[in-house]
């Protein structure tokens, strides 16, 4: 039953092998395979739904009413978000938290076909997999509050309705909002092309538009009337393009030109540009931040514009904690990883058919639990995780919803999430985290020990200040 | 046959005028007069169509009604664009061709009303007058076919339904076809704040996009993969921009990006940027186009990227017929400008109330006919008029359909287009030009006189290419 | 005698030649002659001191030598300048004032051959003739000086030696300094390679280096830690050269980096860029020279360096002075141009071989005297001598001590300087511009019309202010 | 009598103390300090000659004759430099090379004073402490030769004056030529702050000066006419500043501009700019440097330009070899740090004084060595040693030649390096290394095993190929 080679890994990175799970275990365990279906069915509903951040109206009604039917206690509308929600179930300490996102992507559409075949109901899909990391959330709580109930025990579990983590970086603002200061964990996991629960950083990030307003002219009859806003624009990100030599080499900054002028034969009294700036430590970020916005106030001076910008979102770098990095790591081994039957297998090698590099993709690394890493300098990618891992000792796993070799925000992570395949990566993800919920519930010197860690992680004069600032939601990013 | 110093004479001290209209001329004034408010009714009507560049296709289809209908044979579609058109009336020479524009302006609306007042049913609007321009060359066309069958004169009066001027280029197709070859002499006018029939030239121009085309890659997780078109774009800028020092100072090159990348976090693998690029000169502007082509080449070839261009459009410098200039401006004093009573002095007096520098417009000025000028030397903007002009002898009027003060391509254009105001600077032009027509008929020698003026103009060795290329029309250049 | 061109120009002109000097004159002009080897004698020690800007002291001396020998009264270092000085003679008004330059020009030298060959002892050369520019006006103002004498005159004629004139701007501080308060009417003229008396404008044109500070850092080690003052260079670049669009389009902005940093190795802490702002009005000069500084200051801002800048020179653009010009140009026809003997000839062929149009030029044209022009709207080159035409109605002329074809600041040049076709364009210039004083002195209406032409052209509520402000002269700016 | 310190460091690594010297090596280490004050005698000789790179004539003279004293046999103008050379001593193997420097810096000058206090006679230094390098290596060649001589031992030992590390590269022409070919272990050291025998990388580095030629004209009268060849210097490096965001992050870019134009008022038709192009692997230098390449060709496309560029200079990456750097290590162990008398301590305290953040240097850490480190990804600088590196196994140290704090290439490093201080690390250098030597002479399977690690680096495939390619050494680099 078990995969072969998570005995080899296992060999290798020379850990005991606890394979018994407890009767209660269990018992959770096939809670979960159960009711696998119908949380697919949940899923899938919100893959056809494809609402992207802030607009997921129906995708974050049909969790909340999952829920509710549990018997959670649903909280709408937090953070000044209306798809922001808490569901609560339970009473009195610890705290386990479970973040379930739900937003899809603008401009990718997909059907659940291993050939690239576009939707047309929608211009927008679940590229990046959220639609079974909230489902797959939501069956890891009510696992646990089955458990909690059925064993009639003390503590509290709460799910998480996270929206926006595409560029609108919901969680900060529930962060901000005090939404989990009396939380003692935070677990989460996302759609991935392996399984590993690695106690990984991420990149921290800013971003913001920056706004030229010049004066109009006719470019041809009175140039010299003129200010050109897309000037400000072009001398901003000429210093920028400067200030990559004068930035730690590890930063990121890039840019698209969001508005250009309208027509070439009027000097363009509008033009924006929008920027993300990140490094592997938020403390940079912030510092390089200013550093860009410094070239901005230049280049507005210089060319007779004038410039404001707007902070779009913001995150922080996530905090790997090892101690309940290394509790998610041995659960995941405990429940190893997907494995296809005969149509899933025809499936994923229609897929990987379609790779850039086609053939060189490892099928066979769906079933494989990688081995438990630490890492602590973040690269790739940022998430509005990072602000929470800063507030929680918070812990997440990743699992193969897609076919190996399929990368995030692809129409291939569609393809695979609208199928079967998706769903065992969903059932893997909810049974890992749900164990790891148990085992934090029944050893509160865990979460003792990772508070210590994110204490000294953090150090002692930390103050949480989100890099977004103080701005509301910008719930219309995405119009 | 008139007095050349009259013209001096009364600019400078004012007279009324003294001179009388042939009885076959006045039978023609007359005529416009007598039908003003059916031409303004058709100008009305295209002017609440508002139809966009080679989409005229009601304001076109109404024209060549009313064309046809006046016994016009019409020619539709000519020049491979459904709405450019040609009616002709009569046989034999002299061919004298009248030019009618009739598209409207993207992204600007305004009710009749001297109040800034959206329309809401259309996002589009006359805020250049062309259906003051189309209607009032169909009244001039008609009444000398009038002339001409009551006369039971040889000669031929043709009609240009000349669509797209706005970007359009509509009219250098036309030329490009041959569709001028057999015209002895071209009459224009174009809607305006004041009254005058200079012989001045415009700025050629020559317009292209420019598309670069990169590698897409994560912008944090592998930029080192990734080439950035919108680097070429902004490499091929900086260049274009140094290269301004370097062309003739009355050289004017201006641009938009049309594409600057679609988000932060994607290196862009298309972008693009618009340009003009504009001289007095034709030959200069080809010359100048090459070098920014330079630009382009040398931004793909250093960015990593590649490029390719399409030209948009291109227009000649206007060729000023000094011979048809002077016979022009006398017609149009004889006619004189626009006498505003009491309700539109009222609409005039609101609409110079939302000028910037309210107050300084002289209204007084629309009923003035200014004195003549020669001005070989173009500035300011451009028009397909252009290349009729360096094809066939060209003279052109102005009229204030227009508010004085009021700029084209305002809101305030818009509106008075609407009202009465229009209406009469329309007559002042169909009037105009159907007596100058009268004029060529009746003296050929002018007509050899200025087709002289035209062959020493362009030199002895001039053969027409247009500086669009062999590209067909753009028909969809304003979707 | 007389050249034959001469009266085919004046047939030309239509105007009557009063071809008589009256007996005063023929006195001046062959006092001239007599005296013009001795003269050329003086201007070959200075071409062969070829001392630069401010550095003048041999130069200089040497003049004053000449004049205070002819019982003019010598006031040196006027100015705060140490070559500067005044040499006057006689008492009364009116005042008539004569212009001498006499500096070299660095990093180009050669001999008095019409072969390339460079001076070994000296890297400087007079590539503009000021050696003959000097000498000629002195030679006039003692000319001038004898006549008054002579003849018991009343007035006043004074030398003004005008060190620096190429970038140091050695007039303006005298001009500043009042020296020219007394002033009825100032007599210059410049050598080159025809003969003319124009009263043509110049551009007006303010200059500055403008110096970036940054942190310096090991390039490879820790570019975080520098602060680039070259980026701060380019940056400032870049937006000048997005500025060209927008300003008037007869404006010239032109730049070199002086000092662009001294090893790769090295993030640079300090860099120069040395700019010349002109327009043909002083005005837009000053409005553009503030913009220039605006993109210096954001390209400082954005870049996180810090600037400051040097005024270096400045100048107004020349007033012609139509009254005068007419005068001169009548003494100049008197006089006429430069006629070649064969040994002149062959040198002038020899020089005219080292063009690159090799044969294109037309020697004959160096005894050409050119017509009369007014040319308001300057290009081209800049001088000192236009803060003097706004301070005093002011009148050149310019003869052909240089063979036809030549640029100033050639080698060509200097060679030519050298020999006795220099000395016989600056005879023509010496004996025109007594010629032209002594029509002054006489009469005293001709410098009331110029008077009043100069109050017209300055407007009424003209204030001299100096381009380059309260700097001291720039004494080192050759070291 | 050794620092309490080291026992420390060594219980930290666990490595046995042999703390006992053999007789020989206490005869050889007893030895170099008998002659200590005379080697210190002649590396003073060469830090008051100062003599930049391949022009060090009088330096490299005198090592040569210190050698040939020796009884080495001296092989002078290898290489085609004529300050390079070879001294070789003993005949068969094994061959063991060791490498002196001895080139100064420019434009840094400094007394043996701890004040600042520039030095008169000479604009260079020894900022980089390449006068002990070149003499504690003669030293260390001189004892090995002593030792192998009196034991009657076969091998061979051979010293490498190796010219103009400092930007020259000499060390590349050495191993172009042929001259490490037969040797089996390079031995090398460095003067520091600290003493230290890590196997550490260096960045790889690839020069080269770009040269662009354009069409120079009056930048007011004729601008249309130039063609800027600063234009190309600016298009290009606006484009490697984009480039920045494309290159592997540890990536590192630098450049100056040499010539930027000659005066404001000329086009300039000649510009240069110099870049550095580093990475902590060759190959990826190489691939860099085709892209910076691309960005010359573009801007010179782009603008109108031509472009060529010459290689300045290029240098491997040091391949660190961890089999003799633990025997390099071990025997820094034995001899120790640099311990200050009282005078010296003063000194000391005086340097660290001007320090930018004086106090915070701990001067003690001058007796100090550091724990053996292997580093295998470069940072910082680059050293032409690296090729030296790819060719032959290779080890260095670094020992307290300078006050702990002191930066490379400061005045204060040229201070220390004319003192006793200077002496004393010296001194530890020419022990650490003759006894390493001694190792390697008596361990062949030591040489066998470095050897080994070497090929295992290379790769199997690994052909040498001089980043600088095939020009000749640029004896003329530093006039």
């Amino acid at each position: 039953m078990r995969n072969p080679y998570l005995l080899l890994i296992f060999t290798l990175i020379g850990l005991p092998l606890t394979a018994q799970l407890s009767s209660e275990e269990t018992t959770v365990v096939e809670g979960i395979d159960r009711r696998a279906e119908a949380y697919f069915g949940v899923a899938k509903q919100i893959w056809d739904f494809a609402e992207v951040g802030y607009q997921e109206q129906r995708s974050s009604a049909l969790l909340q009413e999952l829920l509710e039917g549990e018997g959670f206690t649903v909280e709408a509308g937090v953070a000044d978000i209306p798809t922001a929600f808490t569901a609560t179930y339970g009473s009195g300490g610890p705290v386990i938290g479970v973040l379930g996102e739900f937003d899809a992507l603008p401009g990718i559409t997909q059907t659940a076909s291993p050939d690239r075949e576009e939707r047309i109901d929608v211009n927008a899909g679940h590229a990046c997999g959220h639609h079974l990391f909230g489902t797959g959330s939501a069956a890891a709580a009510i696992a646990v509050k089955n458990w909690l109930q059925e064993n009639e025990l003390e503590g509290t579990i709460r799910f998480y309705g996270t929206p926006a983590e595409e560029g609108g970086a919901g969680k900060v603002y529930m962060v901000r909002a005090g939404l989990f200061d009396d939380v003692d964990a935070v677990i989460h996991w996302h759609p991935s092309d392996g399984n590993s629960a690695d106690a990984a950083s991420s990149l921290s990030n800013k971003s913001a538009k920056f706004r030229f307003y010049g004066i109009s002219a006719h470019a041809a009859a009175a140039p010299q009337n003129g200010r050109s806003a897309l000037d400000g624009v072009e001398a901003m990100n000429h210093m920028v393009n400067m200030l990559r030599e004068h930035v730690e080499m590890e930063s990121r900054i890039h840019y698209v030109i969001t508005r250009g002028g309208e027509a070439p034969n009027v000097i363009p009294d509008f033009a924006e540009v929008f920027y993300y700036v990140r490094h592997p430590e938020m403390a940079l970020v912030d510092a390089n931040f200013e550093r860009v916005v410094k070239c901005a106030e230049g280049a507005a001076l210089g060319t007779g514009t004038t410039m404001d910008y707007e902070v779009i979102h913001g995150a922080y770098n996530l905090l790997p904690n090892v101690t309940l990095g290394e509790v998610m790591h041995e659960n995941l081994r405990q429940i190893g990883g997907v494995e296809y039957d005969a149509e899933e297998q025809a499936f994923a090698e229609g897929i990987a058919a379609t790779f850039e590099n086609a053939g060189e993709a490892d099928l066979s690394t769906a079933a494989v639990v990688e081995p438990f890493q630490v890492i602590r300098k973040g690269s790739g990618g940022s998430t509005d995780v990072g602000d929470v891992s800063w507030a929680v000792p918070t812990v997440g796993l990743r699992t193969a919803t897609w076919v190996p070799g399929t990368s995030a925000h692809s129409w291939q992570a569609i393809a695979a999430g609208g199928t079967s395949i998706g769903k065992k990566g969903m059932v893997v993800a909810a049974k890992t985290m749900a164990l790891t919920a148990m085992d934090l519930f029944r050893q509160p010197e865990l979460l003792e020990r990772a508070r210590a860690e994110l204490n000294e992680q953090r150090g002692t004069d930390f103050v949480y200040k989100a890099l977004l600032g103080d701005r509301e939601p910008p719930l219309d990013y995405r119009n």
